[in-house]
């Protein structure tokens, strides 16, 4: 029943859920023969609504008939042994005894409908650890409890209480997108997207997720042949390690998955360690690990709907050139505005394009993009398609974008129907973007068509946005499996034992057995000590106080920098003891100074790792020193990751810049601090679960072919 | 006719448009007899369609009757001289005869529908050139051309060739807002806002605007006692003084003004000469010049819509403190999530509500924010009724968010009834957000009964942002009058003359003059003089080579920093003279070596003013160094600013915040960087138009109480 399908990650397994999803039989507890009740409603849509043939057994204490089926008083009265689907209708308090009596009966899943368990407190999650038990002792699998079951409407299959499943997928083409929420809200508003065109075929809510989660919806929809696109609502992610396998799963299928990922308002809300699980943040970790393997990140229903929407009837492809067709001017000069906000471009049409309008339009048509063949081309059908079918086939354009600003009832129909015949013979996407309040025939034709529009030119911009990012990162991905295992080559090293959390001289020991040098320095008891320190590490140093109990050195007089020769280390190791006696230093407590290398001029890079509960080692790269929380300016990836994953996590930050040569200052080292990163990553996979974090701040970034340098490290 | 209405600005006039707005008569050229073109539509709209009483005059060259008015071949036919308004409807090509003619007629306004002007290219602004000679020279004022016209609702006046124009103002109750748009695309886009419930009550489609512009009717409609909220589409700012003057003259009736300002593609276009200019960018400068003087800026059309929507209904007043109420746990959560990110807050409840909603609700309701009265509170209409009238009541709460994910038809508009009554009596904002596909009743209800819903959580944080900062700066701002003539105080000093370009020394030379200093520096022939100097300046000190032709100084070692005594000095004096010989500079080139006091450790700002083609002086302030660029951490404002204004645009920066006291660094000058800030913008404003620009970059602030220098400074 339980089958490892994952290729990536041998410790991942999926159920194949098959035994649920074409059951061939079915019990329903909680039946019920009182119209408008949950459990008749279940039962008229199995019965009625779904194109079942197999077995349905009913429940009902007070025994009976529905239907023409007999009501069995209990589980155990139902006439036969294994039953591929139980569905509970039935009181929290008798959930578990339910249950207990289906595994009996050798259901192989039951979906728990009832609410009122884990959601509510610490009472509920104790039925549910109960509830989990039984499952893995029978077993039996569960799916809820606190959902809204299984809508399959290709074939019809509703294993759930909704009174709204008689009319799903009733009106228009299905669409070939299965859709995972948990909760049963939001999903059945998306599935109300049916009346913008996005028609969803298969819709899996997931409730509390006790045992099956939506890793496994996800990762059986990577297999489905009828599903081309995957959408998915999440309120938690239950386990790193299976999300992950599902979305890869998605990602070897070619099925792209779409995910709003809700509940991140806890957002800092735990008092971080370190910097790195600071900045970090739970949400910022989803963005980065969603990023990495190619999970389409929405933000609102709408966004989810708009993005379905265009895959599924353009498919994945990059959407970056836009040419933007308008009668109103200011329609067309927004519409530029938003496209250039965006990130996208205007495409440049093609000579022959222009050429081929120039034969048909008005002499005063623009033909520069944006496009506008004056209002002419509104009454004349002719002129429009002619002026347009060269544009639908330029190959510098991705788009033609037609924003309808206005509604003016039967001329806007006729002119979107003109829209529509060239479009529908051309190679381009085709985006209307419906900007009036008013709808209308014209509207209601672009869905019927399947030319659903999206309703503000912000959402058409994420959308081209988010799908081209997406067909990017198809492009650059090369096998999954391979990215996950081109560890780091460093040179294999023992690493010492380490007691947690290390001090600073602990860690850079580490990390310099990891190949991450640290400033050269010595300790000094006395002048001439120092100026032979100073002369084997090289001009110029820095000399700084090492005094039991002293730790703000700098206040006291107890730093020197800058020194460039023998006599500058002499008089500064006289200053600073100097220094030490009139700040009532006891003398017993002075050890000497430390001689260090000057580190200067170099770009304080910050790079960390740490263990996300959900996700484990993440690696975060960005601006260091000690305005990283203000600078906030920081990047992440998940581990293992590959040189180029690091690489694309460190060019989303700003101080990414400060790395490239500018104004004559010189490029530095940015080879060395990838180098670093993956030394540091393996550093820490190798250390083990025990080690939460380990943080290097500042990694100082020196010139091209000079290195890094860790000034400070620490690990947790 | 025209008066100097505007109290802020002496040198701006606004014309009362007292015979546009309420014509006695109107005359219309081009009149035709034939149903369906514009010169008849026009007509129609005028004599069937408006409550207009006054006289109209047709004029149309073939001479006849329509409607039982005589038509006139030519304007010098009709038999009255003085007429209000014109309304042309003639080929460009006679456009300027017509004119000629009205002028002789006495029209005091001229409404040019006709397009082909100036959008077109050359020829048409020259056409354009002759128009405006032409009005300058008869006082006949212009409006248009290329314009859909105006628009009253309130009483009816249609100067207007819509066809929509019949239908416009006849479903439901009139919004107190009035609209200014130049095209007549967007602004009918915005007209069939009808449909979600915004009803303007006045349109004014500009056109080209080339004599009355969009300022003239924001400063009209400031005056109108009829208009509560002002909404404007521009496409171009054609002068800024105006556009200001008006945006003050509704500030100060305590009318918003919304505006969507397009065309932003050119941004950047221009070659930047400065930092300043480059960094500023037209586009920037919008931003800075709206948020300044408190336009309320929008994206998009449905931003605007939504913003208009729930400012009329309810006001301007803070909007931050959210209550959600929701019956679908997700949506609840999804809606906190969008709540946090937008910076706005989730309201604490007051145990007062908390009790009282406990004494009604089921046990299992979520009773904090988000509320949740479950499932029973949907079918219960007391139940919700008692449960949620303390919410609209609690001092806490600013918002009531009403997430309505899905429509069940009968079901939901029961649900939505029950709410409005409670919403009807309550206090609080109550703002349903429309998050299904699917329309229906209950959507239509909740604009009938003027609670007209926003489309996504997204929009509905965006508006409640909007207001909330619009209503900030309506409590900040004191009277406009006093914030405009609060100059620096500096003390006086008389400008020296400067050739433009000015180099460093001129410039820091000017800048001492008016209080900003830079490094203390001098010049020195020898080791002795340079001890001497450095000395007098306070040690450290830095040392660089001053050598006829020698740009890049520290290339051939220059420049010796960091120097801390008489010894050091010398040394470093011997070595700069040692590295010139060893780099082959003739002894007769080298002049010494500048002494410069060293500025360390402060940090670096740009500040930077530069004159903006529209709206004049505009201060920069942000990041400085050489990394500007890529920074881009820079704000603006408009001058003359107070210090409270040249503040605010500091504070929006990142660097800003690195003037804190942080991890043991300490608080910078802020105090000395504002006063500087403030010296720098009376120096710019006293040295007149010639001057394009000032940059100080970088300016060092130094720790509190030290000030700020000027390290280097350009006038252009």
């Amino acid at each position: 029943m339980s089958s490892s399908t994952s290729v990536f990650d041998a410790s991942v397994d999926f159920d194949d859920l098959m035994e649920l999803i074409r059951p061939r039989s079915v019990m329903i507890v909680g039946a019920s023969t009182t119209p408008g009740t949950l459990g008749h409603t279940t039962v008229v849509n199995v019965l009625e609504h779904s194109d079942f043939d197999g077995q349905v057994y009913l429940v009902n204490p007070k025994g009976g008939e529905l239907r023409g089926q007999p009501l069995y008083p209990t589980v155990g009265d139902v006439p036969v042994q294994g039953i591929d689907v139980a569905l509970l209708l039935v009181p929290a308090e008798v959930a578990v005894d339910t249950l207990q009596s289906c595994a009996q009966k050798g259901v192989r899943y039951a979906i728990v409908f009832t609410g009122g368990f884990g959601e509510l407190g610490e009472a509920g999650r104790s039925v549910e650890a109960d509830m989990l038990t039984l499952a893995h002792r029978t077993g039996m699998r569960l799916y809820g409890p606190n959902c809204a079951g299984l809508t399959m409407l290709d074939p019809r299959l509703g294993l759930t209480f909704s009174t709204e499943f008689c009319n799903d997928g009733r009106s228009g083409q299905l669409s070939r997108i299965g859709l995972v929420t948990q909760g049963g809200g939001l999903g059945r508003s998306l599935m109300q997207g049916n009346e913008r065109g996005v028609r969803f075929s298969r819709w899996f809510s997931t409730g509390n997720e006790l045992d099956l989660d939506s890793a496994d919806f996800i990762h059986w929809l990577a297999k489905d042949p009828g599903t081309d696109l995957i959408c998915t609502v999440m309120e938690g992610i239950k386990d790193g390690a299976r999300f992950v396998a599902a979305a890869k799963a998605a990602q070897k299928a070619g099925k792209p998955l779409v995910a709003l990922k809700i509940g991140r308002s806890d957002f800092g809300k735990k008092a971080a360690q370190s910097h790195t699980a600071s900045l970090a943040g739970e949400d910022l970790v989803n963005d980065a690990v969603f990023a990495q393997y190619g999970v389409i990140r929405v933000d609102d229903l709408d966004e989810l709907l708009d993005v379905a929407s265009l895959i599924s009837r353009v498919g994945v492809r990059s959407l970056k050139r836009i040419c933007v067709y308008s009668s109103s001017g200011g329609a067309g000069v927004l519409s530029a505005d938003k496209v250039g906000e965006a990130g996208l471009s205007m495409a440049t049409l093609g000579p022959g394009t222009v050429a081929e309008m120039a034969r048909y339009a008005p002499s005063y048509a623009a033909l520069t993009n944006p496009v506008d063949l004056t209002t002419k081309a509104l009454v004349d059908p002719t002129l429009a398609r002619n002026c347009l079918t060269p544009l639908f086939k330029d190959p510098e354009v991705d788009v033609v974008l037609y924003p309808i600003t206005s509604n003016y009832a039967a001329s806007t129909e006729g002119i979107v129907r003109n829209m529509l015949e060239v479009a529908r013979g051309g190679a381009k996407a085709f985006v209307p973007v419906w900007m009036s309040s008013r709808r209308g025939p014209a509207h209601d034709m672009l869905i019927r068509e399947g030319f659903a529009p999206i309703y503000s030119l912000r959402n058409t911009m994420l959308a081209l946005q988010r799908i081209s990012r997406y067909a990017q990162h198809v492009t650059e991905t090369v096998d999954p499996r391979v990215d996950a295992q081109e560890l780091p080559a460093v040179p294999p090293a023992a690493t010492p034992a380490l007691a947690l959390p290390s001090n600073e001289a602990q860690a850079k020991a580490l990390l310099a057995h990891h190949g991450v040098r640290s400033p050269r320095e010595k300790q000094a008891a006395n002048g001439d000590e120092a100026v032979m320190h100073a002369r084997a590490i090289g001009f110029p140093v820095a000399l700084k106080l090492v005094a039991d109990g002293v730790l703000h050195k700098s206040e006291i007089g107890g730093v020197q920098l800058h020194l460039q020769s023998d006599d500058q280390v002499r008089v500064a190791f006289d200053l600073i003891m100097n220094n030490a006696r009139q700040h009532r230093i006891s003398p017993q407590a002075i050890r000497g100074v430390l001689v260090s290398e000057m580190v200067t001029g170099g770009v304080e890079i910050l790079v960390g790792i740490h263990r996300d509960e959900i996700f484990g080692p993440v690696l975060s790269v960005g601006a260091g020193g000690v305005w990283v929380e203000v600078d906030a300016d920081v990047a992440r990836c998940h581990l293992p990751a590959s040189r180029a994953v690091l690489e694309r996590a460190l060019l989303q930050t700003r101080i990414a810049r400060r790395l490239d040569s500018h104004r004559g200052l010189p490029a530095r080292d940015r080879e060395a601090l990838l180098d670093a990163m993956q030394r540091l990553a393996q550093l820490f996979l190798e250390l083990g679960v025990h080690v939460q974090s380990l943080e290097v701040n500042p990694l100082v970034v020196l010139d091209e072919g000079q290195g890094v340098v860790a000034l400070d490290a620490v690990i947790e």
